[in-house]
């Protein structure tokens, strides 16, 4: 039995649904990836120059530049940047989860969630859902003091869970957390729905999947 | 008079230009800025884990992982990689670079280039439009041990250039790259080219310009 820890953001949300907040905001859908890797550059930067600010503050600071450029919103910036945030406070997760992530806990492994998120939004996620009740424990980067990949983020995931980096694995849309989780120790599983590369200058993940339901752990 | 330090890839060279290599390839150019910024996502992640890499080989990487998704490339992903980076190789600057290049030179700045890509692109970029001879230096972070925005890659460009940091003033067009310089100690000016809100989790620069030509220094 292994401690199964998920990502959060984009591996158990689903930031497709967004879509719609941006149509009725005018601004383009196709910014959704553009912020999402926006913030994730500008949250790496803090965490190596001033220190790690929360994912709510950095995610609409980044939004905020995209929107200040869109020609064609039909309410202000800041407006818009409040409807956005508003949807993604409302996220489902994907198809797959629910029947995956019960798979994973009837199976007898112990679910733990770690999100560059809050753990509030974790829990509302889960809440929705109706799978909270499957995870032992909902961490979040707040109380590590940096963000994933940073190694600090995995080790006080591993420290709070009590267990030992050979005994958990990292589940995760994300190349680069999987990397980052890799060097920490973890297992890892590429949880890959668009079916992309890899990115030949991360270590290889441990298992690549297409769908949550295809994970098998020992 | 002071050490003026420009950032290049997007503050000297013009990305837009990449367009006609996206089309070409079948791809949407609207990928430019996702792709710009999960570039940075990904580097940044290298240099807090396993240790930077060239930015040739990153670039390329996260190219791949965006064309692999793409539905209607007219060409191999390796080969849309490799017209998309030839094109990148072959950018030229922004219509305020060559005057406004020229002008801070005139007034007696020594003006340095550093970049988080090779000193061979900066080189080239500069030669084709003319203004190779107006630069004192032409530094990479390769050479650093770490791309910007951490500290090492200012301290090596400041060790480098024989300056101090409050003789030193970053020009860039990215905000992240501003912030970490002013943790470095240096003077900056940000390059809003595209009228963008400045993004509130990061120092506020000491000048905020337009154009090129609209910067002044003592």
């Amino acid at each position: 039995m292994a401690t199964v820890i998920f990502d959060v953001n984009e591996t158990l949300s689903d930031l497709s649904a967004l879509s719609a907040a941006f149509d009725r905001v005018g601004a383009h859908p196709d910014l959704i990836e553009t912020w999402f890797a926006g913030t994730l550059r500008d949250a790496f930067t803090l965490n190596f120059t001033t220190g790690p600010q929360p994912f709510q503050d950095v995610a609409r600071s980044a939004l905020l530049g995209l929107l200040s450029q869109e020609d064609h919103l039909t309410v202000s910036t800041e407006e818009a940047a409040d409807t956005v945030m508003a949807a993604f406070a409302e996220l489902p997760v994907h198809p797959d989860v629910p029947e995956g992530v019960r798979a994973l806990a009837r199976a007898g492994h112990r679910l733990v969630a770690l999100s560059n998120g809050s753990v509030e939004n974790t829990e509302q996620l889960l809440e929705r859902a109706g799978l909270r009740e499957e995870f032992a424990l909902l961490l979040s980067v707040d109380d590590a003091g940096a963000w994933k990949p940073d190694r600090r983020a995995y080790e006080y995931a591993l420290h709070t869970s009590g267990v030992q980096p050979r005994d958990a694995v990292l589940i995760a849309v994300h190349p680069w957390d999987l990397h980052g989780a890799h060097q920490a120790g973890l297992r890892t599983v590429f949880l890959d729905r668009t079916r992309a590369l890899w990115p030949g200058v991360f270590t290889a993940p441990d298992q690549h999947v297409h769908s949550l339901l295809d994970v098998v752990l020992p």
